[in-house]
């Protein structure tokens, strides 16, 4: 009975990630995604980041506009996963398709922070922005140093 | 007094430039971003077209998720063809700064063809989808005869 429950799962797990990678034709576009999705993130994330840190002048306007964009963008890159993506041009770590769960943790905690830095700036708030951009950049960070290679 | 509005229609020009630039540290930060709003913009649009072809079964929900998408990804990598970034590793044309009249319609024109793109894919109907893809992928090739290297 254990045996087939676990075979179960991994049908499930092996169909689930099957229609995730049909959104792409080849591992390497996944792989081309993700890494732009990671390009606007960090692009956009940098201007607010920036703008807390006192680097760039803080626009209320301009860190709301950057906000609606981060929110669509950050939530991409991460389906760029998908089984078979650990080759090529790539820094992902094998721990990410190894360790799944600690992977998804990592990812949902980034998530999370995101959306708080859109929220604080969209608040029109710069101390509100600057208590969410610190937590986030960790949370970037943290991803970094468990999930992708120097 | 003709000279004197030329240099002023030239200073306004450069500062509009300045201000556009300062979003990017290098001129080859700017043309990664771009390359990847264009990655992105090409893999949802590519979903849509692929559902109005028939090469991916029709889902109205995850076209409309496609098309959120498409509605902020789409007119991302515009904001990258800064001054000074014709170089490096892109197949931008310099077209696109010479003529950059010709270029900002063709620009003008993709967007509000996807703009379209974004609607019908939100109505659920199929035939509506259909009816705006054509048009919309003949707007990026268009543009990418003009101004893209092959």
């Amino acid at each position: 009975m254990k045996k087939i429950v676990q075979r179960l799962v991994l049908l499930a797990a092996m169909t689930a990630a099957g229609a995730s990678q049909a959104q792409f034709a080849k591992p390497e576009d996944a792989v081309k995604y993700r890494k732009a999705g990671f390009t606007l993130m960090a692009a956009h994330f940098g201007r607010l980041s920036q703008m807390a840190q006192g680097k760039l002048p803080y626009d209320a306007k301009a860190a709301a506009e950057n906000a609606d964009v981060l929110a669509v963008v950050a939530r991409l890159p991460y389906a760029g996963f998908v089984e078979g993506s650990d080759k090529g041009e790539t820094r992902a770590k094998p721990e990410i398709w190894k360790e799944s769960a600690k992977f998804k943790e990592a990812v949902d905690k980034n998530q999370a922070e995101m959306a708080k830095v859109v929220a604080a700036a969209k608040t029109g708030n710069l101390d509100a922005l600057k208590a969410a951009v610190g937590p986030a950049g960790s949370s970037c960070k943290a991803c970094h140093d468990n999930f992708r290679k120097d």
